[in-house]
């Protein structure tokens, strides 16, 4: 798609503060990468406490870091003053998530008044010089733009 | 649906020893509750540590306790020496996870020799004495019977 | 859930009168049997014209009807005025859809001010009078109340 | 992705006489357009008979050429003598389905031996002479390679 412009021009440092209240990102170990308009990524590190039982990354650990990325990739296009609530996803996950690091990528398909779709993906990479990585998981979501609910802000 | 006879007498143990290889529900605080042929249960306290920006349970936290009794409810209907694996989830959060503590229910609605379809919720409890609790998110999903892959058992 | 009482008295002729207007229903032959408060029922006779490749229905019709019925079951709970649309949904396809009818069935988890959750099921009945069928597919949606968007009501 | 060589050098008309056992793409009106490895596209002229309650394109109709084009895309991979079967999808709906034409594209992000995973498109055309279109649904899905199921076979 074309891109909108953000209507907030503000959206970068906006995205940041948003997710360093994210808790659980930091439990993961996952760190915000690049903000531009309509795309966000992710950077998460391998570590044994995010392992499913066969010793790969957990679902909900992809889906976590995958999912913020869409929400912040949707938040970029939103207006200043409103929030950003996950209404739902969908993630296919492709291959094993093994690696040494992974790279979740969220971007805006369709940047709605109300509702916005994202896509989501996550590269696993063996070492720490990959140029490109290999894709595990594809997301496809909704994300909502919320005005005027007390205590929601972005 | 009428639950199948489980394959394996050992179904419960299977679970809850493969559950216990689950690093990431012990990084969560998750515990194994029911296990019963084609339904699982799994127990998670609200923490802090598990917050996205609005301070309610993450998207992938909710993910990964939901996906897990629900890969947990298809194994119970495998058969012994195969390993269960997540193809793909679907996840619509209903309200806010917000809540002392949560219940994630999986249960299997069609148990397949290589694919098994499952719903899941999750309810959220304000405090511990609560009869019911508040339905806040649904997950659709499918699981894989996998056998013979080096490395991979339940 | 507890489904919330109908704002609407006039929900079911509303219903009924929205469903007529589907002309997709009448190619493919459905009509609508039940409704009532967060629930509709949508049947489907077996016809080739309906078929993919190997004889069964096609997903796209399995798709249309249980669509249809979740649409409708949210809107019985939806204020006058109102219309209602789909975001998205997600079919699993449990078995190949063979049978000489078929019920849709919809059903409202979670009826939002913006956004309502629901449940599809489709039966299969291998004849007239099976008392119960087989599940041959699941849906998990996403049904928006829209207000005040011109050339939109139901 | 790199899309891997098709294992079927037939691969074309393979697709193209699967496309015309499906009765449901002739009573739509849809037709097979291009096909190559990872992806086909399906051309669906608007029809009123085709219509949800206000005049759009049906979310059933969109599905109905949107997953065939996604079974047809992992098809063109497929090693000679499996079918295809839909296990999953999930279709956002991203504006009112309104236009004289559609095309749909499907695509394979993933293809394994038993699972693929394709991502769909329809993009509505006011015209006969639009460059591009307008995107007007997302679909997610996955497809499954069958082998040695009596009568099953594309």
């Amino acid at each position: 798609m074309t891109t909108p412009a953000p209507r907030d021009p503000d959206f970068a440092s906006r995205v940041r503060e948003s997710f360093d209240r994210q808790r659980f990102m930091a439990t993961l170990g996952a760190s915000l990468q690049t903000v531009t308009p309509g795309e966000v990524t992710i950077a998460l590190p391998f570590s044994d406490a995010l392992t499913q039982q066969h010793g790969f990354l957990h679902a909900g650990a992809v889906a976590a870091v995958v999912d913020s990325a869409c929400g912040y990739a949707a938040l970029t296009l939103m207006p200043p003053g409103a929030a950003v609530l996950s209404v739902e996803f969908k993630l296919n996950l492709l291959a094993p998530a093994a690696g040494r690091r992974f790279v979740a990528v969220g971007r805006v398909r369709k940047a709605g008044r109300t509702v916005s779709v994202c896509e989501g993906e996550l590269h696993a990479f063996a070492g720490d010089d990959d140029a490109e990585g290999k894709l595990v998981a594809l997301l496809q979501g909704t994300m909502m733009t919320v005005h005027d609910r007390p205590g929601l802000a972005d």
